[in-house]
Formats: structure tokens, C-alpha cells, sequence
């Protein structure tokens, strides 16, 4: 499938192949040239991926009418025909964006063509200024920058941004026109937002992060000075008021002096990962430090153990501290997404590997949860609790965006597709990090990983591991040296244990969460083993998210497991009403699942649900097994729940 | 106050001055004319809303452009100028409504001028030919019924028949010319909608409950036929889908066929009411099974312990089964003048007093819990639990719908202040029912009833009580007879006593909750006491409302209690949050208030909350007092629970 045309990637770029990568910090990111996920659960989701996801998503993008506005606006047909809502043109950059980083890992010349022929329809349709929106500015449609509040003509761009940097870090100098398309945007962007234009911002944050990182690829420092403009301009008010606050939109409090996360969990999350950039690369250390306060603080209280964000349906939002319902979590896929962009960011500046915990956490527990096994229907929201069994989507539908116990194949507002499709597509590049002595493996994959530390030395070596299946990560050194490989030791990982096995024998020690480290002069074959303890574990809420109080989940390594209804037939209940966990046998693996002792109350009937009394009946008890959390509703209908109550 | 020019209430009205004045069923209402509330916490409610909110609503409706709409119609400047949302009308024509209650109450000549002259300024306004909007059919405006799913146009005529309704029975031939406004619309929209006309109906019901009252009064029958038509429309999905499904509108399932209310609440209480009026006008068995059926499986699942009804914010809907999270409980408060609406016709149809004990619920802890104690500011929805104390708001401001946690004025959608005024003003009519052998008291109040049963026979009796606050409720027959005195005895009143003191000496008895009765020639001065045991109780919720699991509620008589923060700096606390309600010592009453014993937990800093183990630190113990929900937040901003976490 690989076609001679594509120039190949740099054998040693000069940046990495990532999508973030900062000029200041405590680690940078491996980029796809230099990490190659090989085999494993990862590798199966890239997999799939590239294979169904991505044709699921042009084949939409085509019958959806979202790229066919393109060939509209370069027709001059608009407004005449248009299909889709206000931020229709943002799937396709996204998609493009998904494109880029798969060509870059994959070099297959199907997608490079696919990929060159939607560019120049997306070229194709920019004005002669820069200024490319399908929906905005001509005759019989609203003005250019008129509605910022809901027109996303901003977010847009910032995902045009996005693209042209993933395209550019993974063919650098490719002729396929999508940087100019972006720094014609971008330039215009400076122009009329600039410190003597528009003084306002974009409903939803976005240009931002892509602004930030256009500076970065191009060292056009104009980009950044302008992402940092829009940055200090949230919290002025600029935005209409909204029926749910100025904070729907993070322009209810200067990113500065805010403390916690707040309003559109995508929104917030995409804006504190620009701010970090922002901060990072002029060196503002007072931003820095309230983006570091204001994760915690959301991490702390406004976070589902999935590593999900967003409480509220309603406006898509972060509830109150504590307001963290199992059965109306919104938890979207995008807003996972945005979160990994935060906390990657914060991991680069700082070099916490908790930063990495809550990637891995929600790379597992939202963001592979989101598509279906074969790549082509999607949650939008993940819910932690499922009473009512879904029906079966047509595979032809477009559902509303968040309804539904089961995965839809598309969307009105179809932001999670693409952007699952980006991330899976990138994901190499979150697999290691570097600093000036080393490389820390922040994410445990099959994987090969090849660098040059900035004092020219070589490292290299392969990761073997069955994880999650197993804890079990083995470092084989395919290259002699003296440097240090870093191994992030999860947070849930108490007792790990690291064997250095070289030719002098073997050292092992455990390990506490964190960063375990090994510094020596490595021989090829030398092999560094870590053991993380992957047995199932239960986790028990703090006692102030109410909404789970008197329940447990289950974990097991850095997945979240479920109870779900298909497996409980054998018990013979059919539904995951009523089952409550006996913790007096604790859970059990066996057949490769993880078992759990559960009491079944019989389901009483009353008349008004707020008794005087308990009911006393003795449950029935049984065993069952539990599914990760990622693979429910793979099995056709079914209830669900990841906070179990304890019996 | 009074004036001359107001014609008096008939002293015996042929129909009771009642809103739902069935002509079949178990059970006929008392009206304004046969009971008159005469004191106690019923008669302080009146009082405020007749003397503050009644002018409040007025000046509002002025100054927020809704009623100036009606001048802008009939001067015919519309659309320039109008203001407010597709449905402000109806806030004009539920203003009239309780205004008619409250001059049929009071014989207030003030406000029977007020009346008079909105009732001029909303004739004036009305097409040639019977058509009503502010909104709709105008140059420039949207086409007549051409919006079914958004317009309101038919939900805004449904409150003006009612308000039509509430004054011809209170005034009867009152020349205000308000009914004859009222019919040429309903003929229009029978003309319309009839068997040939538009196959739809409103996406809001309303026009049903209004239309079958108004043929309830003037014994036209082509208006209950029409309303019939309406309710049979229901589920043939007339109307488009909707993001949030056709459940929102209850255009998904046939009324006759659904098991349960689901969708936006207030909607599908209005259309439940509706079919209820239509099925015991009508005889249809089959449709009034149904909804005995919906009703009972609503309040065993669907309901909150106030008796406040809908979970979600998003959609102002039910959830599912036990989906009935506290804090972010809607519960708005017309969907609970709504249930009442449902409950009270229900009661009149079958006479069963569960129904009433539902209105009893929804009224103390819904309904009076909206307005502030000045009766200016309201609460739309009820949350059960607060977590971030409100911030005051401007007395001059409009709210968004259903934000704060403190009272706001007024709100852009404000259905809630005129649903709670008619409510109010009708309370006296919600008091007692009667069948053909004697009256049934439904409600406990301080009160004088005064009616004859179809057979000729006076019944005369007072009621006094001091109900809540005590249990003891007096009955003193004020004219003899022989006839039958009901009793409804609450279903939390468990070891209620039954007294009856006449000349021949005292007969007392335990009575089980359901309808004490009394059936016995009364003397003059015959007394019957009801003791309800008001004492505080705990209240256990069923273990499948999972978002209170490991709580208890505490109730006292009629009431649902809180704890709030307020009450909490006394034990050094300033927050409701990890405040756990010890039961080994149970809830006592000492100086007017209910005192618990609570351990109050250390509150930890934990940076991930999902942690191994619960915290094993002895939290500090204290007595604290609650305060009946319906009077929380009224001492300033505060933190709340309804449901406290077990010690």
C-alpha cells in the first residue's frame, strides 16, 4: 500500500512527531519517528483504526454534506446547500488531522492520496484574504465574526492549525498546500484579533491551542503572541451573558485566577492545554502555577474515576466540587481528549508522572471506551451507570449527540469520531518522554523506541509487554550506553518491583509510584523488567461524591471493570438492579476475568419509594464476572454499572 | 377594600368554584364558596400571595413587556416592540386566573379593577376571527400553527380558557367579557383542529385541560371532543423528533398506552390531567385505567420525597426509574402544580386519599417551598441539595429559567411565580370533596365549610388546627344532621386516633391511614378530633434511588426537612458537607424544631478520590437543628440537604 510519492519521514527529525511540543520544559515528547507502537491493546485500537474508523468518518463527512461545503464555498453556490451546523468544517480538519498522523505511521498511499485530495478541496475554498468558513460571510449567510459566542468560526481554524502541525511534523515539506492554507488563516486571524482589532474571544476554545502550536512549527512568533491575547482575554466578559453563566464558556474569570476547571469540560480543558503552552513558552510561571492548582483541584473533585469530565448534560459542563452522578455522567469522549491535551502539557513542563497516570487512566476509560470494537460507531457521552438497555442503532442513522446506552455510528455534532480517530492515530506519541539524561516510558505498550539525547547519544530499546492483560514490562537496550530509562510506576501500583538484569546479574528493588529510574552504562541486551501488580483492587469513593456513596468499583491495573446485565444471566438476573457486592470474598481472576462475589436483593414493590424501614429479606448470593469498562455494550443491549453498592 | 360594583358570589352555586369540576366520578370539590380557609399555614400563604406576589407578577408582566405585548397587537404596531419568549402570553392569562381566585376569595374591589382592565387590553388584542397570539400570524411574524413543536400558541389559549374557567365559576355572569374572549378562541381552534382540521397538537399540553373545563362550564361538547382529539394525537408522532426524543413532548407512545409519565414533567402532568378529565367525562374506563396505572408507577419511581417530580435539567424531564438524583433534582415547581393537577382529579374520579396525600406533599414541599416568605422571589426548580451557597440576587433582575440557589424574582421563562399565585388563590377548593352522603376534609387547615348534598341536606361544620405544627385537628359540626364525616388520614399518619365527642359521651379508636369516617346524626357542637402523630420520623429511600443510597430523610407530619448550613455554626461547621446523621439517638423536637445528633467527619485532602480505603479518623459529634424545607434559604445564602449520609 505504500506509495513511492510520499517523501518518506526524517529518519532523526529535528522536532519530534508529536502534537505538542514545547521549547521549554522538564521532559519532550518521542515522536512517531522515534516511538513505534508494535503489538498489544494499543496497537489493535491503531489498527482498527486505520482500517474502518477513518473510512467510517470520510464516508460520513461525504453523505453528511460537511465536506461537500467545501466544494460549495469554492463554487460560489453558498449559501445555497450548505448542510451541517456551525462547526461542520472543524470534523474535517480534525479528520485531516487523524489522516496526517496515520500517513506518518503507517506511510500508506491510499490515505496520502485521500488526504492530498480533500486539502485541495479544502484550499479550494479560502478566501482570497485567508478567511475560510463555510457557513459565514457571504451574501445570505451571517456575517464573518459576528456570532463568536456560537459562530465557532475560531474553533475551526484552531483545528485547521492543528492539522496543518501534524502534517508538517510528519512530512515536513510535503506539497500539499495545508500549512499555507493555515498561516493564511492564522495571518488573517492576527490581523483582525490582533491587540488593535476584535478585542474578544471564541466561544469555544480551540484557536488557541492551535495558534500555539502554528507559532511553535513555524517560530512565527505573531501565533503566539496572539494565543496568549486570546488566552488573557477570557474572564474580560467579552461574550454575551448565558443562561448557564459566562463560565459555559470560561469568560466568566481570567484563566489566571481561576481555581478550578469549570463550565464545557471540552471548552476549559482545550483552553488550559494552550494556556500551559502559552505559559511554557514565554516562561509565565504565575500561569503555570494556576493551571497546576487548577488540575489538581479538578482531578480532586471534579473527575470520574474513568478519568471522565463533564457532569452536566445540560451544557456539556463540570458540576459543582463533588457533583459526580454515575447515571447522568456526561463524561464526553472530546472532553477526555481535551483533558489528555492538558495533562500531557503539564507532564512535558513539569515531568510529574501523575500528569501521565491521568492520561493513561482516561486513554483506557474514555477514550477507548468511546468506539465500538469494529471502529464505527462511537459514544459521545460515557455514562458510569446504565438502567435502561439501548436499542440498536441503524448503522445508516445520525443520532443526536449524546443520547443512547448503546454506540451510534454518527452524530448531529459529530466532534468525538474524528477526534478519537486523531488521538489513536497519534498515540505513539505519547508513549515516552526525554530529558537531557534519558527516556521515561509514561505509557506501557509493545513498542520500539529509538532517540538521540541532545548531547548526541543514542538510545534505543524495545518495550515487551502483554499490559494490561498482565504488569509485566520488559526493556530490552538495543544500543550500548550511559543514560537513564525512566519507568513510570502507576499510582495504583503499590509494590511494583524493578529487575535490572545485565551481565553482572541481577538488581531488584521495589518501587514506589512515580518515576523508578535506572542510570547506568547499559550493554545491548541489557533488560530492565518492571512488575506492576495488576490484581484486581477495590476502590472506594471519597464519601463526599454522593452520588456513590455505599459503593465500590472495581479496578484492575489502569482499567475501571463494570457489572453488566449480559453477564449476569447465569445468575439468572437480567438485570443490574438489585446486585449488590459481597466484599467478605474479595474479587477473584479466573478464565481471564475478574470475578466478584455479589448479593441480589429481591425487587420489592412499593407504593412510595421513602419507606420507614429497610427491607430485610436475605439477597440470594452468586458469583459473576465483571467486563472492563471499555468493552461494555459490545455484546448487544444491557444495563450497566462501575460503582457497584457494597452488600 | 371591597367594592360595591362587584356582583357577590352565589351563596349556593348550582358548580363548585373549583379549577376541575368533574360531572361524573366518586368524589364532587368543594368550592370557593363552600370552604374558606380561615387560618393557620395555608391562610398566611394566601394572605402573601394576595397582598405581595400578586402585585409583583402585575408589575413584571408591565415592565418585562409581556402584557404591553396585548396593547402592541391591538394597536397594530406588532411585531416591532414585542418582547419576551413564545409563551409570555400565557403568564397574562395565569396572572387573570389567579386573580379571578383571589377576588372569588376576597371580594377585593382593587383587584377586581385590575382585572377588569387587563381583561380589556387582552379582548382588544383578538382577532376577528377568535385568534389570540402576540407572537404568531402577523406580518413579519410566523405563520399561525405553523411552530406546533415551539409556538405555545395552543398551550397559551389552554391557560386563558382556564382563566375564563376560574371566573365565570367564582363570578358567574361577571360582564368582564373574559368568556366570550375565551370561547371564540376555542371555536377557532376547534375549527381548526377538528376531525378535518390540522392532525397535530401543541407541543406543550395545556389546551386539553383547558378546553375540557371550559366544556365542563359552558356544556359545549365540541370542546371536550376537541380536547379528546388532542389527547388521542398524542404519540402518533405529529410532531418532528427531537434531540431529547418525542418522549419530550409525549408525542412518543398513545396516552392509553403508556406505563408511565416520562418526558418534560410539566407537559406530561398537564396532558395527564387532561386525560383525566376526558376519560370520566367521556366513560372511557380503559383510558382512566391507564393512567391510575402511570400515576402509580410516576410516584413509586419517578418522584422525589417532596413529591417534586422531573431529574433532569437538560430537558425538564423525568428520568428513568429511580434516576432521581438530589442535586441536581429540577423538580420544577409547576411540574409539581402540575402532579396536583394530576393527583386532585384522580381523587375526584376514584375518591382513593392516596391521591390527596400526594397533593398534601407536593404542596407543603413543592409548591410553598417556591415563594420566599415575602413572596416576591421564587424558586423554579427544587433541588434537594446545595453545594455552593447562592449569590443574591438584584430584586430588579430576571434569572435564567432555573439557575441559583437562592430565590430569584423573576426569570425570562416565568411559568413558575403565576402558576404558584392561581394555586394559592384557589387553595380553598383543594380543601374538601363531597359524595352524596357527606363531605371528606383532604386537606387540614384552619377552615369553615358550609355545603348541601344532592339530596337537600345542610352539612355546616369548622375546621381548627394548628396542623403542622401539631397533629390535632378539630371538627365542630355547626349544624345537625345525619351525614357522613371522611377523614383522609395521611399514609405516614401510622397510629393515628379518631375522637368523637357528643352529648352521648366520647367514642375514640385507632384509625389506619386512608379515610376515617364518621357517619352519625350530628348535633350542633358535636365534635370529631383527628390526632395525627406529626412526631419526626426517618425516612428510609428505597436502595434503587442510587443517588441517595446510605441516606435517611427526616419528615415531620406533612413536611420534609433540611439540614442547612445556617444551623450549622453553632457545632463549628459551615457547610452541610460531611455532616452524617448519627440514628443511634433518634431525631428529637425541643423549642419548636427537630434536632438531630450528627458526627461530623474530618474533611480529608485527597488528590485523587477513588482511594483503597474509607477514612477511619472519629469524626466530632453535635446536635443540630433542621428546618423545614420549604422555609430553607431564607436566611441568607446557605448550603442544603434533604437527604443526610448515615453515621
Amino acid at each position: 500500500m505504500t506509495s513511492t510519492s510520499i517523501p518518506a519521514a526524517p529518519a532523526v527529525p529535528t522536532v519530534p512527531a508529536a502534537p505538542a511540543v514545547p521549547r521549554r520544559g522538564a521532559l519532550r515528547p518521542l515522536g512517531q519517528t522515534e516511538v513505534r507502537i508494535t503489538g498489544g491493546f494499543w496497537a489493535r485500537r491503531q489498527r482498527v483504526n486505520g482500517r474502518a474508523t477513518l473510512a467510517h468518518i470520510e464516508s460520513r463527512l461525504e453523505s453528511e454534506g460537511w465536506l461537500p461545503n467545501f466544494d460549495l464555498a469554492s463554487t460560489g453556490t453558498l449559501p445555497a446547500g450548505r448542510r451541517g451546523r456551525e462547526f461542520s468544517d472543524s470534523e474535517v480538519y480534525k479528520y485531516l488531522e487523524a489522516l496526517a498522523w496515520e500517513i506518518g505511521r503507517t506511510s500508506d498511499g491510499v490515505l496520502e492520496a485521500r488526504f492530498r485530495a480533500i486539502v485541495a478541496r479544502v484550499a479550494a475554498a479560502q478566501e482570497p484574504d485567508g478567511y475560510l468558513n463555510t457557513m459565514f460571510g457571504r451574501p445570505g449567510q451571517e456575517p464573518r465574526w459576528a456570532n463568536l459566542e456560537w459562530g465557532h468560526e475560531l474553533y475551526c481554524l484552531g483545528h485547521l492549525f492543528q492539522a496543518a502541525v501534524a502534517r508538517e511534523r510528519t512530512r515536513p515539506g510535503a506539497d500539499d498546500g495545508l500549512l499555507a492554507v493555515a498561516r493564511r488563516a492564522a495571518d488573517l486571524v492576527c490581523d483582525v484579533f490582533g491587540p488593535d482589532g476584535i478585542a474578544s474571544i471564541c466561544g469555544h476554545a480551540e484557536i488557541e491551542v492551535g495558534l500555539a502550536e502554528l507559532a511553535r512549527l513555524t517560530g512565527d512568533e505573531r501565533y503566539l503572541a496572539q494565543a496568549r491575547l486570546f488566552i488573557e482575554r477570557h474572564g474580560a466578559a467579552t461574550l454575551a451573558e448565558h443562561e448557564w453563566g459566562r463560565s459555559y464558556y470560561q469568560d466568566d474569570v481570567p484563566v489566571r485566577e481561576a481555581d478550578v476547571l469549570r463550565g464545557h469540560a471540552v471548552r476549559a480543558n482545550y483552553l488550559s492545554a494552550a494556556a500551559v503552552d502559552v505559559a511554557v513558552e514565554s516562561g509565565d510561571d504565575e500561569l503555570l502555577d494556576a493551571l497546576r492548582r487548577q488540575w489538581e483541584r479538578t482531578i480532586a473533585r471534579r473527575t470520574y474515576i474513568t478519568g471522565g469530565q463533564g457532569s452536566h448534560h445540560q451544557d456539556e459542563a463540570f458540576g459543582d466540587d463533588w457533583e459526580l452522578p454515575a447515571d447522568r455522567a456526561y463524561s464526553e469522549t472530546c472532553a477526555g481528549i481535551g483533558s489528555i491535551m492538558f495533562a500531557s502539557r503539564l507532564l512535558l513542563a513539569d515531568g510529574d508522572p501523575r500528569y501521565a497516570d491521568l492520561v493513561e487512566r482516561t486513554l483506557y476509560n474514555v477514550v477507548a471506551t468511546s468506539p465500538s470494537a469494529e471502529g464505527t460507531a462511537f459514544y459521545y457521552a460515557n455514562t458510569l451507570h446504565e438502567r435502561v438497555p439501548g436499542v440498536p442503532a441503524d448503522p445508516e442513522a445520525t443520532s443526536p449527540r449524546a443520547a443512547g446506552a448503546l454506540r451510534a455510528p454518527w452524530f448531529e455534532v459529530s466532534c468525538c469520531p474524528p477526534n478519537v480517530a486523531r488521538t489513536f492515530a497519534s498515540l505513539d506519541a505519547y508513549v515516552a518522554t526525554a530529558d537531557d539524561d534519558g527516556v521515561q516510558v509514561q505509557q506501557y505498550a509493545r513498542a520500539e523506541v529509538r532517540t538521540t539525547l541532545p548531547d548526541g547519544r543514542e538510545v534505543a530499546f524495545d518495550v515487551e509487554t502483554n499490559y494490561p492483560e498482565d504488569g509485566l514490562v520488559r526493556v530490552t537496550v538495543r544500543s550500548a550506553g550511559e543514560w537513564t530509562l525512566g519507568l513510570r510506576v502507576p499510582s495504583w501500583a503499590v509494590g511494583a518491583a524493578l529487575r535490572a538484569r545485565s551481565a553482572d546479574g541481577v538488581e531488584e528493588r521495589e518501587v514506589a509510584p512515580g518515576l523508578a529510574e535506572v542510570r547506568r552504562r547499559f550493554a545491548e541486551g541489557d533488560v530492565v523488567e518492571l512488575d506492576l501488580p495488576v490484581a484486581p483492587r477495590v476502590s472506594v469513593p471519597d464519601p463526599r461524591i454522593d452520588a456513590v456513596r455505599g459503593c465500590v468499583a472495581i479496578e484492575r491495573g489502569p482499567e475501571v471493570l463494570a457489572l453488566e446485565s449480559v453477564d449476569l444471566a447465569p445468575a439468572g438476573l437480567d438485570d443490574v438492579e438489585g446486585v449488590a457486592v459481597d466484599l467478605s470474598s474479595p474479587p477473584v481472576e479466573r478464565d481471564g476475568r475478574v470475578w466478584v462475589r455479589v448479593a441480589v436483593a429481591p425487587s420489592g414493590a412499593h407504593a412510595w419509594p421513602y419507606g420507614g424501614a429497610p427491607d430485610a429479606a436475605s439477597p440470594a448470593t452468586a458469583e459473576v464476572p465483571l467486563v472492563a469498562y471499555h468493552e461494555w455494550a459490545e455484546r448487544g443491549p444491557s444495563t450497566m454499572r462501575v460503582f457497584i453498592p457494597v452488600a
